[in-house]
């Protein structure tokens, strides 16, 4: 198929029909642009389970609080378009704001109790307005896939939720993180780190790989596990502000004393301006 | 197509998507079953633009509050699939309340303004659960067009609005109200009027007329309207208790004082425990 970049909801929402009606599979990778390597792994996983993969590229306002970096948010059309193409994904869904949410748009989409711990209890608006777009995009796109990555741990699980709830009739593949070689996982807000900030950064994976040791000798109390991540943390990253250090069941995010193979351990520090995100499995 | 009863979301799914492989079209009738002739009319008027009318057959908890008549909603499914058929309606989906909503579901669609008034004033969660499983069977039918009775008018403008906000490719189809030889609207609680209010019933939509009369003879002020409204209701169904008497714009539901053509008239009265509703476009 020929590379096809869709700016209107009318114009993908047909492209998509004709696809599903020649019994074409689509893939739809979801992203705010600025891809890097995270993102073209999706984009390659996608295209080895569907004929068509779709990425969209939408900085989704509704998914920022107002003091936070909608505006900063980083933007590079022309070169996202190009890495798409080499990645070999076959559209671009890239809407405007202003169709996506007109004026008098009212229609919300949320998932109830996962959204309150972690990161909504730092932006309490945050997953209604990702699971709004993204209920929009399995519309417009109708894909038989959805690919998300683990580095956004709460988010791919939230969405996993809502996608069953739903019943959609598309399959959920959660992609494993990718990192720098210093182990700081990929994301479009890590160039806005100073070279002292990104040097503190590799904090974060350092304390969830100490994290999973500690689990595998033995260590089974999440408190005890936790203490010795901040320890590392404020050695490592003095800069370093902890938001939160989490530990939930896999899928359910519902919080555990003692962990075991279905734990997750997640966290989000705050490094000067620029909050990260990270997540391990800990067995 | 051999008539089919589909009992489970999967089989469902598994159906659509073979009827959309084959390039066919799709309509959808939600019901909640006990079906009259105005169900039935929704069907007939599917089969004129689809090659499949789906009919859903669903009492939705979701939408009734605790103290409303979920469990007295009356049903009859041996009756309704026999008229079904009757009409030509080929599928029949009627899914178990267990698997639309198990026992950790936690996701909810709104349509935040359009809810507040009318119907939603008395039943503040019940366009919630209307616009979920509305959601969840556009996810698990996935029609091209569905079809719903203008006698719900309130429900049939949000969820216009909601298929329009979250960008389904679903056409919607509003269909006008069928009645009784006496005006009374078609309604499945109907069959619960004992005789005396059963008479007492038509002041409704005998109201609207005259409403209707009013606006066409020059009246444009809605609170001279109401009162005439009023006093007919309160002389011709001396049971009734007045819920409300709006008039508002057709699509947006937004209140208005001077009536026009686009201005519809709706109302609900209590008729002894029986709560009916009606509405008439002006013009």
């Amino acid at each position: 198929m020929k590379f096809t970049v869709s700016r209107s909801i009318g114009t993908q929402q047909r492209l998509s029909r004709k696809i599903i009606t020649q019994d074409k599979s689509i893939a739809l990778v979801p992203t705010m642009g600025f891809l890097h390597q995270g993102h073209l792994s999706l984009i390659r996983r996608g295209l080895r389970k569907a004929d068509i993969v779709v990425t969209s590229i939408f900085v989704n306002p509704a998914q920022f609080a107002p003091h936070e970096d909608f505006n900063q948010y980083p933007r590079d059309h022309k070169s996202d378009l190009q890495k798409i193409r080499s990645a070999g994904g076959q559209i671009v869904f890239m809407p405007k704001a202003s169709d996506i949410y007109p004026v008098d748009y009212e229609t919300y989409v949320t998932v109830e109790n996962m959204t309150g711990a972690l990161e909504g209890k730092s932006r309490p608006t945050h997953f209604r307005g990702v699971t709004t777009i993204v209920a929009q995009l399995f519309n417009i796109i109708r894909p038989d896939f959805a690919l998300f990555g683990m580095k956004d741990y709460q988010q791919a699980m939230v969405l996993k939720k809502m996608c069953s709830d739903l019943n959609w009739p598309i399959k959920m593949i959660i992609v494993p993180t990718l990192r720098e070689k210093d182990g700081l996982a990929m994301s479009s807000r890590n160039k806005y780190l100073s070279p002292l900030l990104r040097a503190e950064a590799p904090a974060l994976y350092q304390s969830l790989l100490a994290a999973r040791q500690s689990a595998r000798r033995g260590e089974t109390g999440a408190a005890a596990i936790r203490r010795q991540m901040k320890r590392l943390i404020d050695k490592a990253a003095p800069s370093g502000k902890i938001d939160y250090i989490a530990f939930t069941e896999m899928e359910s995010l519902i919080p555990v004393r003692r962990v075991d193979k279905n734990t997750v351990v997640s966290l989000a520090v705050k490094l000067g301006p620029i909050r990260l995100i990270d997540n391990l499995k800990i067995a």
